[in-house]
């Protein structure tokens, strides 16, 4: 396993364990972690705080990302995906996109290298999640009528 | 001038004030005011609180945003299109986009309408402000070596 993966994922579980959405993510510049941030949107009744947006808010102003790479367990959505892409970070690898296909085209269509490391651990973690806790899940992606 | 647009000055204003990024943002659901905002660089050292972006921050999670308008003194840049698209935001309402132009296509092309206002008194407050802080600015917009 990929350490910064590794670590993204214990974001993720820490999330998890704290009645959270289990999505971690870690900031990687120049090959040394930044930041790493798990999604809070329960913890600090906060939409905006997606694993990576907090990842991303952890690590502060670091000005250039250009020799960033962005780690996340689950393909970003496009507040995400808008994110990494006005920061100009060219690289993000995710865990899975099995559970969530996210705005993976929108990325690359404007230059960002994006890996999918397809791991059955982040599938399995976010399945157990969606079966869980529904309406969690859909609020966090707002499939809300 | 538009009363929710006018707040969103005011908003932009204490931002300003504060030595801050000056753009200001209101959420309104249903024809009330959710939460407004403003950009937090400077004052939370903290790259990700653009002013939609405090905004929605402050409005906390509030359900589906389908009767939702999204004020901001300025075009969206990409992280904050990305977020208005993912929470479903059908309509944004900017005070001008002649300092800089965004995402106003790809939040077009998603199904957001989007209105230009074009108010002098923002272009000039953000004139003013390029002039005078221009570091500062294209560290916002990510136009950095």
């Amino acid at each position: 396993m990929d350490e910064f993966m590794q670590l993204a994922i214990d974001e993720a579980k820490k999330g998890r364990n704290q009645g959270g959405i289990p999505i971690g993510s870690v900031l990687v510049k120049d090959g040394k972690v930044v930041a790493t941030g798990h999604n809070k949107r329960v913890q600090e009744n906060n939409p905006i705080l997606h694993g990576e947006m907090d990842c991303l808010n952890n690590a502060g102003r670091i000005g250039s990302y250009r020799n960033t790479v962005i780690y996340s367990t689950l393909m970003p959505c496009y507040m995400c995906a808008g994110t990494i892409v006005q920061f100009k970070i060219p690289k993000v690898i995710v865990g899975e996109s099995k559970t969530f296909d996210g705005a993976r085209k929108f990325m690359e269509s404007h230059g960002v290298e994006v890996v999918d490391m397809n791991l059955p651990e982040c599938i399995e973690m976010m399945e157990d999640f969606i079966r869980e806790k529904p309406e969690l899940w859909n609020e966090d992606i707002m499939e809300l009528e």
